[in-house]
């Protein structure tokens, strides 16, 4: 079970899932009313570019993940300091469990051990729910949680093999992995149809990520 | 923030928050293509009835938790021994980690401290997800994964005040509190068209809570 959103993070832990480990992937994309919706569409070409085994799409009920830059009406953040200790008003309540609860159900279901997600806790925007204390606390809640892991069946492990790398990193190992970055997407900013703006959290931590690896990323050399 | 599933136990649940405790309470119901879907009704009754301040009702993609006697199209057990320790096919994977999912995500946005779930692990069908080790879990990761719990600002706590009580405790604490359990419905059997079947898991714990406090429940009587 791999959750996939489209952006690079993701993209790589897919690769690293089915190229790296040689995995059968099942992954999951959420419709949450995310107001860049582009993703969704990269999420479906990365999933068939990466030889997943299948692809799912599920919703989120809108009203709850209300109330965020992402989802809302409120403009998303430009040129914000990335070394800026506050969580940025792109956070969105509760996501990731959010994500990895419906995931947990879907893994249950299709008696998968291991949910990948590309959390990072290094080159990122803060969110607390991409900590590796999060992480950790979620595995251990899920272990308790089905009736697969209560009976002894299933032991789930929550994978993160992103979580302690620079966003450098990120860029070499998809390139390792012959990720094809142009099919990915990060720009929180839905006003430039698909563009980076180059001025999101997200665009400008990208940018770092290939400026570090002495990269070019395709998406920017397109635009 | 309560959930309401329109049976007796979040019934007591949310009198508690409002009667006993005092408190404002907002409550949640779910849609997860449950097929005792009058429970939804009854969640609205309820909530009125016991003075809650707002009631919504939340969709979760139904893909997600296909292939429960509740949701799909196998039977709902009849008669099932209350002692066998076996989880019973009317349990829905990872149902109350979705639920609370979306309740901590209600949670941050409306600033609540407090997630009352009716969670009962005495006379209950031995749902994993009703433990106490469980929620202690789910409580343990929600507080490192918001954005209010980890500035600071709220310590949240998952609440169950009928966890260790017996059904026929239950029942004597909803008397107390004037809860009018003709609004309440247990069923899980949908082909009965609002009365309780007497068959299922729900009706004969619920019966045997009514019995043991020497109580009639209205629901049987009006049925």
């Amino acid at each position: 079970m791999v959750l996939l959103s489209g952006g690079m993070d993701s993209a790589v832990t897919l690769a690293i899932a089915t190229r790296e480990l040689g995995l059968d992937a099942t992954c999951l994309s959420f419709d949450y009313g995310q107001r860049h919706r582009g993703e969704l569409e990269c999420a479906r070409r990365v999933a068939s570019a990466l030889g997943a085994s299948s692809h799912r799409e599920l919703r989120i009920d809108s009203g709850v993940v209300a109330g965020s830059a992402l989802t809302g009406g409120e403009p998303v953040p430009r040129d914000r300091p990335l070394d800026d200790a506050a969580i940025p008003s792109t956070y969105v309540p509760a996501r990731n469990t959010l994500f990895l609860a419906h995931a947990l159900a879907e893994a249950e279901r299709l008696h998968a051990g291991r949910i990948f997600i590309g959390a990072n806790a290094v080159d990122y925007s803060g969110y607390p729910d991409c900590r590796p204390e999060y992480l950790e606390a979620f595995e251990r809640m899920a272990n308790l949680a089905t009736r697969e892991a209560v009976e002894g069946r299933l032991r789930l492990r929550i994978e993160a093999p992103l979580l302690r790398l620079s966003k450098a990193d990120i860029v070499r190992r998809g390139l390792g992995l012959g990720v094809d970055f142009a099919l990915t997407s990060s720009c929180y900013d839905p006003s430039t149809a698909g563009a980076p703006c180059g001025h999101c959290d997200a665009c400008r931590l990208r940018a770092k990520g290939f400026a570090e690896a002495a990269s070019v990323d395709p998406r920017v050399q397109a635009g």
